[in-house]
Order: structure tokens, then C-alpha cells, then sequence
């Protein structure tokens, strides 16, 4: 039955029944606003937006990917401050002749990937629209830490990465060509696999910076060297190719490092941290930072693209 | 120049620079997320998302005009939960050709209207759409107090209204019709005028139940009763239809009490007390919470629309 059919309010209804009520949340969906913990007296809080046909294809993902997709994109920005995430609150713009179970199954995606963190989806809006649109908006809560941002990196310190870049961006070159396999690149891109916890961790051992890749690992480490005043270098030798991306890029006719390096929305974590920092299980050194400006790679200036265009 | 010639990165820089920074932000934009007071240890967090051609238009509005709306919309949702607003994330989807000077108005406007409250715009994210889209979602705090929900009315508590309803109905049915005048609906319309204030002061008062009036008064007195499982009865008397609207009503053939009664965006406030509150100024009782379900009018069934659909 279209979303039309069932109605703005019958909509809501539906997608809120689905909705678990996590422990950070007072007061969930239904009301004018939710009211939700913020136990350190203050609330760290990001918006993303996913456009159909720009962030994702219904033909090539699932309801609960898409939903996975957009939830964790929010998440790892909150992880990337160093805070535990709280709540999601999503904005759902839907043609007319949408399936009202296109909607439950994202409201389930979302859920599910939020509770992953002990997050809930607290509330939302719902609108009509030629155009499928998902906004979502995650907040977390520091627990005490100061926020982890872009602007403190300093020569000499290490970069190292939590998770992993180029997966998502080989799934997506993947599905673009109209094959359906490597199941593990495709579904990275459908459901990325993003190291949550890494973010705290890093904000505990003291990183001087930190982001979350999802445009690119150059292109995001570039907004720590520019917000810092600092250059970085990246040594391709850190990363290691698994198989299936070294086959699926032999086969295509494309260099694995532009994933790698210029990939996004695996939603890796990056940090720079002082050199004698001992980093523990799930951190790599991928590169260091130094005097200067801009990302090179292996000391020199990198020549392919660095990350993706939004319009 | 368009969006797509300035560039996300050169919008947003261009955005952010507009933005002013208030007391409430610790962590404004340009990082992976914002960080914001949240002094009593619980935030409040709504979302409302505005859609061209269905919840604005570019010729009916200026791109200021859209900014104080959207912002109206949610601030709104916060007050109604007796909280004062601190800040708004706001995601905005903008066709390639669009104007940058419109993102930028737009920016002007909704940090306007949420400076009227001591809040300011402290993230967002930004994307090309064929639909352009503002997802706006406002942060709150309660500052001890406990939210004022939809479900605390009681048979015998008044019901009182602190604003105004049916102006912005009669501005979008003028303008609908051709005409730009009068000046006070359309303006009205434009840039609605919103008791933010009187949120927080009716928890105080001990409002046991309370709702913006976004989509019709009807509708959401209606949520009141509904979530509160009870009746309520508007008196029509209770309202005063200025001049002006009295005139436009008569010269296009309108009923007024259809816009006072139904109309929605003014974004009033609505609540119930319990029959002996002394209501202090700017608070006027419009009708009583009744035993039973729905809400009536002079005591009978109201046959007109009751409020605004959204698909």
C-alpha cells in the first residue's frame, strides 16, 4: 500500500510502533519534541542528508540498508567528536507512490544500526516529496571528554585509522558497472561496518584531531591539516588490499588505492595522536603529520581524485 | 551565481560565515558535529522538514522569509514542550541552479529568527536535489523543568491559547488567489509571529497539557484530546477576527472561523491548565477539556476541514 494510502499520521503511526525506546531516551516519538539524557550538560549533535539517486539507489539497496546507510553516516560523526551516540531524529520526504513498507523496512535499518550504540530513533518529520529525501540528525553525549575536533593536530604526530576506507567505494563501482558481487565489497557499501567504539577510545588517549571518512580518506584528513595549519602524509604501504578488492579492481581496470585513498562512506575513523601514544587493538599508523599544508601520499603530491563531489 | 558553480565547500563557507554564535554553543560549525549546552543534563530535540511547492513557495516568499519559517516551525515544537531553544541543525537539499544568494538568505533568515530566542544555527549539511528541501531540526533546554506532553488534560481544565490563529491560513489563501495584500495576513504568512516565551511560562503555570498549532487548532487540540483521552470544546466567541481578515474572508467568499479555527503555521501555542491557573497576559481561554473524545465546537461537531494534509 502506498504511503499515501495510509496517510501521513497512519505512517506514523506504523513507523513509531517499530521503534525500540532505548535507555538515554525520556520522553520518544509522538509528541511536539523528544526529550532525551544529556547527562554531562551538553549535546553534541549532526545533521546528514541522503538524496535518492545521489546517495543511494533503491535498486541497489534494500529499505534497511538505506537505513543502516543513513543512521550510521550520522553516527560516525558523533563518534568522530569522541561522544556515544543518544538519538536519531529523521525527516523523511516520500513520493506519493512510495510503499508505506519501503518506509517501515528504512525505519527499521535505522533503528537497528542506532541500537548498535544503544542510540534510539526519538522522533521525526514526515513530508510529501518528488524527491525520496532522508534527513537525520544524531546526538550524543561526551561522558566527561573534551570534544575530539579538526583543529589540533601538530608536526610529528602519528595518523592512524580505525576501520577501513575503499570497501564502500569498491561496492559502489561494483553495483555502477551492473554486477552484483563481491558480496563483501557490495555489502560494505550497502551497510558500512563503522568502528563506533574507536571514536571515545581515541578521545581517551589523548588524539590531538579526529574525523570520520566519509568523502574520502585524503579529503578528510585535508579538513584536519587545513583546520589545523598542518600538512600530512600518507604511506600507501599501511593499507592492505584484501583479494576480493585487488580482483575486482584488476577485473574493472581501476586502481585500487583511488578507493582506498579517495573512497568514502565506509565511515573509518582517523585521529592523529601524539608519536609516543600506544595505540591499542583496531588503530594503525597510516601516516604522519607535518609541517605545511595539504595530504601527500608516500611524500609526494597525490594525483587522482581525493574525494566526492556533492553537486 | 548558482550553487553548483560556488561548490559545497564554498556555500558552506560562505553560510557559516553568516552565522552568528551564541551563549549556548560550545562547538559551532565546520566540525564533524556541534557541540551545545545542555545545562539540566536532558535536551529536547524536534524535527520539521519544509518541501518547495508544498510547504513554500520561491515567489511567495523571500529566501529570508523560508529561513524564519522553518525556524519558526520548530522552535515552536520546542517551546510547546515548555523548553527554551538552543540551537538548530539545519540540512538543506538546493538544485544546482539555485541561487547562492537565495542558500545565503535563507541562512539570514533562520539565524534571525532563532537569535529571538538566544539560539543559534550550529551545524547542518548541504546536498543537490531536483527538490529543494530544508530539514531543520531545533535542541532545547528545559532548565529543570518537566516537559509539558500531550497526554496530562483533564476533564474541567481550561483550554488557552497564547498567539494567534488563522492569520497565516488567510496570507496563503490570498496569496493562493493572486493578491499580495493585505499586508498583515501576508506578512502572516510569511514570517509567523510565535509566543515562544509563553512555553516555558505555562510549565510554570502547571499547563498539564500543551501542543503548537502547526497544522490547525482542531487537529492539534485534537492530538491533546486523543493523547490525553479526552473531549474538548472550543468556543467560537473566544476569537477575535481583525478587520482585515474579516474583509479578505468576505471579498474571496471564505468563512474567517475556517482559518481561525482550522488554519495552520501561525504556530500558536495551546495548552490546558487546570481551572483555577490565573493566566497571566497573553494567555486567553478559548475553551474546556470535557469527558469523552474529539473536540467540538459551541459544543457540536465541526463539519469543516480540521487541518492541514501533508500527502
Amino acid at each position: 500500500m502506498s504511503v499515501a494510502k495510509v496517510g501521513e499520521f497512519g505512517l506514523i503511526a506504523r513507523i513509531t510502533t517499530r521503534l525500540p525506546v532505548g535507555p538515554t531516551v525520556l520522553l520518544g516519538p509522538g509528541d511536539d519534541a523528544a526529550v532525551v539524557t544529556a547527562a554531562d550538560g551538553r549535546v553534541v549533535a549532526s545533521t546528514d542528508v541522503l538524496v535518492e539517486g545521489r546517495h543511494f539507489r533503491r535498486d541497489w539497496c534494500t529499505a534497511q540498508d538505506v537505513g543502516h546507510r543513513a543512521a550510521a553516516a550520522n553516527l560516525a560523526d558523533i563518534a568522530a567528536m569522541g561522544a556515544v551516540p543518544t538519538a536519531l531524529l529523521v525527516a523523511l520526504c516520500v513520493p506519493a507512490d512510495l510503499e508505506a513498507l519501503w518506509a517501515e523496512g528504512l525505519a527499521d535499518g535505522l533503528a537497528a544500526e542506532a541500537g548498535l550504540v544503544g542510540a534510539s530513533v526519538v522522533g521525526g518529520d514526515m513530508s510529501g516529496s518528488p524527491t525520496l529525501t532522508i534527513s537525520v540528525t544524531a546526538l550524543g553525549d561526551l561522558q566527561g571528554r573534551a570534544p575530539v575536533v579538526r583543529t589540533g593536530a601538530r608536526p610529528g604526530d602519528v595518523v592512524a585509522m580505525s576501520g577501513r576506507t575503499g570497501y564502500a567505494a569498491a561496492g559502489y563501482t561494483v553495483l555502477s558497472r551492473g554486477f552484483r558481487t563481491p558480496k563483501l565489497l557490495v555489502d560494505a557499501y550497502r551497510r558500512p561496518e563503522v568502528p563506533y567504539a574507536a571514536g571515545p577510545e581515541a578521545a581517551t588517549l589523548g588524539a590531538t584531531a579526529m574525523v570520520d571518512v566519509s568523502d574520502g580518506l585524503l579529503s578528510d584528513l585535508g579538513h584536519i591539516a587545513a583546520g589545523s595549519g598542518v600538512g600530512a602524509d600518507v604511506r600507501r604501504d599501511a593499507f592492505d588490499i584484501p583479494r576480493q578488492m585487488r580482483d575486482a579492481a584488476h577485473a574493472l581496470g581501476v586502481d585500487p588505492y583511488t578507493w582506498v585513498l579517495a573512497g568514502g562512506e565506509d565511515h573509518a575513523l582517523v585521529a592523529t595522536f601524539p608519536v609516543d601514544t600506544a595505540l591499542p587493538e583496531g588503530w594503525r599508523v597510516v601516516g604522519e603529520v607535518r609541517e605545511g599544508a595539504g595530504v601527500t601520499v608516500d611524500g609526494r603530491a597525490y594525483k587522482g581524485p581525493t574525494g566526492w563531489r556533492h553537486f
